[in-house]
């Protein structure tokens, strides 16, 4: 595995980004001589088709291995499935040393991250992305959380790995619909901080990407190297951070119209264009950029259409925890790789009208 | 209020410590503007006795306040009990602006410090303490958490709040064993570190003090600080915070053994005493400084002797998490106001057998 990054988080110790189809090799890298026991938690998907592979390297590396998994989905995001984890984890008597190996996509590293954030107060963690989502969106800049029934991510901590290895190998087995998931976020990357990085997909997608669907490791570091820097500089999401929301006010409330049957990707994608369009309307974007942002999307096989109808969408933007205080709020691109702060603010709040407008049919 | 105290925790903004009679002003003191709503979490006793108190000031201040209270005791500090607390929070629509107030004991300020440290990946909080115990002890060093059938703190996380408010009158209602409970906490920050200190409770204790049970606010500023001091040297107890342990390995087995009957202040006190007799049997403690200690707890009413048979807390010893190497490890005093470290080591490992013998009849 390349070494593709070094994170250096506010007040927790710096870590790599290792990235590549050799996970032996990173794990042999990345892991510290005082881990002696570890936690592996993923999926019953994720754990069924990588688990053993890496409990197998972990236990040459003479660390005792407990395996732990849940049920895929969104569902298993909950204040429930974080108990059992630990009881399981105290069960087996691992202690403060201990360190949880998070093996997965986005679901399992944000609630792995969250067992280690608070078990015995805080223990270490490593994450292994499996999916091209959680390796361009998840893996850095450390929110773990899960749900509750009044909206996502509601509940969690802000707590960084120590390592993070993305699995290139793993996307092969990938389905394309999850594979374009990630493209949609790899794409947002592009959008709000590099217009260069935009140009690179387009030339992509025309020359293979869209059959493929799998971005070469430089795409991925840029990627994950624009998270890892918007993060860096505002690790709480006091100001900047909130560009990483481009298309997700718009996109958080499909998925929950359409009961997560639209997955994140795709409603980031249909997000992002509702909210390009949004700022071309407020006179902030050109046609051309949002044609282009269409025009990617589009021949990746992403959707650009709402699934549903904007009432059945509404109700879910005021339960939004960014929308609590009774506007909706949503980061508008100025061009394609940037979003420029108005007034120094990274988000516009916008009317239910405006939305309603940029809805379309 | 007086101002006894300003608190650096490293990563986290400064906070004061305020202490006195008059909640009111100390409120009113430590109130930021933007704290617009709040989450007033006591047990049923504490928002019984002082909740409508703090919530009418708190109305004064303009802010709007959603009284949550579970019922008091050790039971009640579980994920359990702070889901419930969170789900409250979310339906009565409190965002990440929102301001936690943790207002009672020791338990209630883990369990109120926890729910702000993983609400919306943390929220701010203050702590207004109304036991003894709280005051010298739980409200300062930004330890959060819960128990689990395993253990105690098993679950939790570190999260400071922006204010500590130390409420004198509050400990005018409290019963004698109450108060005992915090006294217990309170002379032990002075055998760890401050042989003044523990003479001046000796005086205390001989004039009018055991009659009393409540020191002084000089006292209680004293122990306070010498909390703060210990937890900003070692926020994350890698080493030196290891000694405000004294007392504790054995109290913490005493406390699960009769099922909390003996509660934690007391059981400290037995600890301490149990811990300081081991200290003499390896040479590091004088019979003097042991003799003084007994004297003096015995003259505040606490007890000095094991409430139940090595055998019944024996087993309990290798359930703390501090001990789950397979080694007891217990922080021994050198002196009255230290306790040295030993090859660099602040706690020693001790034997089952050692134990037993120090246990007494």
């Amino acid at each position: 595995m390349r070494r593709i990054l070094e994170i250096h988080p506010r007040g927790a110790p710096a870590y790599p980004v290792l990235c590549g189809p050799d996970l032996v090799e990173g794990l042999r890298e990345a892991w510290q001589p005082g881990w002696k026991k570890a936690a592996l938690i993923g999926d019953d998907n994720t754990l069924g088709m990588f688990g053993e592979h890496v409990a197998t390297t972990l236990r040459e590396l003479d660390v005792e291995v407990l395996k732990l998994s849940f049920a895929p989905g969104e569902a298993s995001k909950t204040r429930g499935t974080k108990q059992a984890l630990e009881d399981a984890m105290l069960r087996a008597g691992l202690d403060r040393h201990a360190v949880v190996v998070g093996l997965g996509g986005g679901i399992v590293l944000d609630v792995a991250g969250f067992v280690a954030a608070t078990f015995m107060r805080g223990i270490d963690h490593i994450f292994i992305a499996t999916t091209l989502l959680a390796q361009v969106d998840a893996s850095v800049g450390g929110k773990t959380g899960v749900n509750t029934v009044e909206g996502k991510n509601l509940i969690g901590a802000f707590h960084h790995p120590r390592a993070v290895l993305l699995d290139t190998a793993a996307l092969a087995q990938l389905p394309p619909d999850e594979l374009r998931n990630g493209l949609a976020e790899a794409i947002k990357h592009a959008v709000i901080e590099d217009a260069a990085l935009f140009a690179s997909f387009e030339a992509w997608a025309a020359n293979g990407g869209a059959a493929s669907l799998r971005p070469p490791v430089d795409v991925i570091a840029a990627c994950v190297g624009i998270k890892a820097q918007v993060v860096a500089d505002d690790p709480r999401e006091h100001g900047r951070r909130k560009i990483l929301n481009f298309g997700h006010t718009v996109g958080h409330a499909i998925e929950h119209a359409t009961s997560h049957a639209m997955p994140h990707g795709q409603a980031v994608a249909v997000g992002m264009v509702i909210e390009a369009r949004l700022a071309l309307a407020r006179g902030r974007l050109s046609e051309e950029a949002l044609v282009r942002l269409v025009a990617l999307l589009t021949r990746l096989g992403l959707p650009t259409r709402p699934p549903c109808p904007f009432a059945s969408a509404a109700p879910y933007f005021s339960r939004d925890k960014k929308n609590r205080d009774g506007n909706i709020h949503c980061a508008l691109p100025s061009r394609i790789g940037e979003i420029a702060p108005v007034d120094g603010a990274f988000t516009t709040p916008v009317t239910v009208d405006e939305l309603h407008d940029a809805w379309g049919s």
